[in-house]
């Protein structure tokens, strides 16, 4: 029988450790082809690329872990799922996932992100789709605290159901899972609330005297106290699951917006 | 008395002939400030600038029509609203708009715009945010089709009103506009459900053989019949205007995606 096809991208790229680590969890539940950036694409949100052709090369077979096709693109996030999807893939695939991200994208930073970039496309695309991103705080690294062999597991099973069960129409998930020893469990919720402030820092161009910046900035939970946001999750130890939808629509606005008119 | 300060951002560059008809358009109900990309962005979504400095420069005098101020940008048309707020503006504005871009964001293209990755920023900053878009069909152009005198006084009276009533918590407006002579009104509507395919086409690199593709494709709206969408309002002839919010979940799908657990 044909195993289902999970196509796997991210913005970290290709050769990045949350990508081999999300290959490697899901290499027993389905054929698994990545397409991911030739390099790191952090912040690329949904971007497309409008001005110069993308291209692609591979499958790279030194990446293989377990049998999975890695290709690696000059685009986007978007760009790689776009491609992958009309010149790339020998079938439609029943999931498309990305990440794992070396960074959480929980509450507002889901806008910024290219992991979720991919997966909205995935979703506007009628794919179910996930994005999975880790918890770092500042300072902590991928690479020093990885998701344990546990969390992997709790991700294979969920993708297996995902892939048995479907997801509603135009609904796909952000993940964000913590740093820890064992899988606590998921907890289903609501975008946090919250602020990004305090985000240029001078970048000090020897050439020039000013206006070179870094993009920078700090986070503020707004609802610090709420018990269903993404960040309450985690701050529990919980891996979070927001259901995302690609209706950016505030129906409950359109009353009081009528009132512009 | 201080006038209101109105912020203006496009994904065009700040040379584009849509943000200089959007500075005119309200250039009498505020003090306006012009921060925008040094060039074409299209596509560019909420990407943020995360790996080189982001700089600014201006003001530009000779670009000057009704006394605002036009800076130009490195970075995305998001990193212009993040820059402008913290480094240029004097006060805080009392409105950001976004446009007037050069084709239309209606229905799931409002995840790709540059224009509109600068207004949930706005909206993310708490700011009553609005973009706008022409629909052009395809081969027509801005210069060759602009919006009418009518159209550019609508959108001031629109404006004002925002400033003066505000919008609800977390929500901006995503304005597409029609090809028109007269401006026939305003229909406040939900983005339509639709899908770009399609979207490849052969570059034709003389260098190598295959593999390189340019960003293209054909959009459906797979809700031709609705009436209550963006695309039919502007079918119709009228502006749309879609509340849109930067809470991304699915609330509604938050009972069945706990049976995935």
């Amino acid at each position: 029988m044909t195993k289902p096809l999970i196509l796997i991208t991210n913005d970290d790229g290709y050769k990045a450790a949350g990508i081999r680590d999300l290959a490697r969890a899901v290499s027993a539940i389905g054929d698994v082809i990545v397409v991911a950036p030739d390099g790191a694409r952090s912040g690329a949100a949904c971007a497309i690329t409008a001005t110069i052709p993308v291209h692609y090369s591979g499958p790279y077979e030194e990446l293989l872990q377990c049998g999975e096709q890695v290709y690696a693109c000059s685009g986007t996030p978007v760009d790689c799922v776009k491609l992958a999807l009309e010149q790339i893939v020998p079938r439609k695939p029943s999931l498309i996932i990305s990440g794992i991200n070396h960074g959480d994208n929980a509450s507002v930073s889901c806008h910024y992100s290219g992991t979720m970039g991919a997966v909205l496309e995935g979703c506007m695309k009628d794919i179910p789709s996930i994005g999975f991103s880790l918890w770092l705080k500042r300072g902590e690294s991928y690479e020093q605290h990885p998701p344990c062999a546990d969390t992997l597991a709790a991700i294979a099973t969920l993708c297996q159901r995902v892939i048995e069960a479907g997801l509603p129409a135009d609904v796909c998930l952000n993940i964000n899972l913590p740093v820890a020893d064992s899988f606590r469990g998921w907890r289903v919720c609501r975008q946090a609330r919250g602020r990004w402030s305090a985000e240029w820092a001078p970048a000090g161009n020897p050439h020039v005297r000013d206006r070179y910046f870094w993009l920078t900035g700090q986070f503020t939970d707004l609802e610090p106290d709420a018990a269903d946001t993404d960040f309450a999750a985690l701050r529990m130890g919980y891996g979070s699951i927001v259901p995302i939808t690609i209706d950016m629509t505030a129906h409950s606005a359109i009353v009081q917006i009528e009132r512009l008119k």
